[in-house]
């Protein structure tokens, strides 16, 4: 069967601050000494097994110039530009009815644009049993993220029987807390859920006319329009009045037949600036540096520079980041609160910082 | 007598980097948040004991327009433009030599340009002592600071006998380690060396005659040109074939007659980027901000702000200095380090930053 994939690129990455602004979010920036951007790489590990005029980008029409830059062997049509940002359900609600238009049935890959893989091997090939699974029956299929540490920051999947090279999913977990985390790992039966979803366009069409009928009859109308002149009236139409809703509460909590597969392919989903150090190489010391900078006695220090000469001596534990218009120095143990600035500087005003 | 002010004001001040270049040293910037620079506030403090017209200025001719520009009140003759370096006892005869050109004899205080006084009414009494004890005989009068901990950075002052207003000096010592300096505050009978003197022309040259022959020689030569076309000549001449000696070491280690007033005047010499947070007012966290900068959970974090919006998260003990074409980033255990910098800068040739 056909397989096309689904790259979900409409986030704004917040936690990149100041290097992504709501003008150029993660997925659009490198975070890699390599300088290739998170959507390029994406796209990039996926062709052994998808060809590009089957690769569909769903995003905000703000980013759709981003995206024709970035991947320009992307067909312009596939680019599916939301004209609103309403979660994950109806995001590939639309893309699944859009591939309808397309193919009579195929498979559909369903990936984040701004995570990393480094065994993309491995990677692949779990790709490929997720979709033997998915062409049986109208099976849902997730892959799961095998933990190494206890996660609170993650969803999980409960897992139970063994099904052929899956397992069946009992239920998915919100975010727990440590002590629940650390059970999690304990039994041997969790995995992260990552955001990655294999099924056939007709599975989870089916699924969607179950579970969330509103959504399934508006990307259906939008699907019709897909090519006409009509389609970007019908698509701001319809996609606006859908319900905000993640494709995990609206359907895979819901559906049965739902199955997992654990992938080890060293899967890291650049969650804030301690990711860097993390998938790059640092120096002796443990510094990440990146462009024009000078260390004297520092150690574990993340220095992602600009345009002008960075110094820093004696840091510890610290990331700098220093673009044209604002400088970032925030310690290892706050990454978190970057979206505090972004929500000051919301409050001031100055949205051009943003 | 008349009372003139000579302020030297050649130095390079590398522990103000970036801020400060060689370009624009520590004595030309504002380090304050009122925005005055350091040798603006030098001159202004003295105002109440010297004429403008009795301020003299020694500095490298690199920033005599710099001087020009910052104290248009001072006759631009006042200026003396040293052609190279040659540390403070060149420096203070050749504007002996020149001042007493002017005047038949005249008090001559001397002040560095770059050192910050708290309480400038206690100052002025002090150095209004000063000038009675230099007017008696040939007495060379040094302003000792009265310590407030074991500074290992500076040079200590050992006092003897009281006579008036003044000790007796018994003789300077240099920089001490720190069990040293712990026995000179138990004692009671040492001073920190400021480096502020006062003393009449007439006194300074006779040492300078008897103690540093070539430099009396040369210095009444540079003299003798003043005010005609010979001058530059002459100065650039005599001034290069001086050696370079300090004040201290050449001459108030070995004249007799030297005496110190103790001084309590809240001086600060403004050593290093510790000094900001010590002599600006700090917010509840102990945090000094200067410019468009955001902090969220910093503490004890100095952040001198430049074009862009500084955003600090989490810091701790850290000086944060933003400029257009250098960011610094400094744990404050390090601010001396400043100068491993500078050195790595020149090593690769990069003198536009340094």
């Amino acid at each position: 069967m056909k397989i096309t994939a689904v790259i979900m690129a409409g986030g704004r990455g917040e936690r990149f601050w100041p290097k992504s602004r709501n003008s150029c979010p993660k997925q659009f920036l490198s975070l890699t000494s390599d300088g290739e951007t998170m959507i390029r790489k994406t796209v990039n590990r996926l062709r052994p097994m998808v060809e590009a005029e089957d690769i569909f980008i769903v995003t905000n029409a703000a980013y759709k110039d981003l995206v024709k830059d970035q991947l320009p062997e992307v067909p312009e049509e596939n680019i599916l530009a939301e004209p609103c940002a309403r979660n994950t359900a109806p995001c590939i609600a639309f893309a699944a009815a859009v591939i309808g238009r397309k193919y009579d049935d195929a498979i559909m890959l369903v990936l984040p644009s701004d995570h990393l893989i480094g065994y993309e091997d491995i990677y692949i090939s779990t790709l490929k049993k997720a979709v033997a699974v998915a062409e049986e029956g109208k099976n849902l299929v997730t892959i799961g993220i095998t933990p190494t540490y206890p996660e609170t920051g993650y969803g999980y999947i409960n897992f139970g029987k063994e099904a052929g090279s899956a397992y069946e999913v009992e239920r998915f977990v919100e975010k727990p807390d440590l002590a629940t985390a650390k059970k999690y790992l304990a039994s041997g039966k969790y995995l992260w859920n990552s955001g990655m979803f294999v099924w056939k366009i007709s599975s989870i069409m089916t699924d969607l006319k179950e579970f969330m009928p509103d959504i399934y009859e508006g990307a259906l109308r939008i699907g019709e329009s897909f090519g006409t002149d009509k389609f970007t009236e019908t698509l701001v139409k319809e996609f606006t009045a859908f319900t905000s809703e993640s494709i995990d509460f609206g359907i895979m909590e819901k559906a049965s037949n739902i199955f997992t597969i654990p992938g080890s392919f060293g899967w890291d989903d650049v969650g804030s600036w301690l990711a860097v150090e993390r998938i790059n190489e640092t120096d002796d010391d443990k510094n990440y540096v990146d462009g024009d900078v000078i260390t004297v006695d520092s150690q574990r220090t993340t220095i992602c520079g600009g345009k002008r000469l960075v110094a820093a001596i004696g840091t510890r534990d610290i990331i700098i980041v220093d673009t044209d218009d604002v400088l970032l120095v925030c310690s290892k143990n706050n990454t978190q609160d970057v979206k505090k600035v972004i929500a000051q500087l919301k409050e001031r005003g100055r949205n051009e910082l943003v």
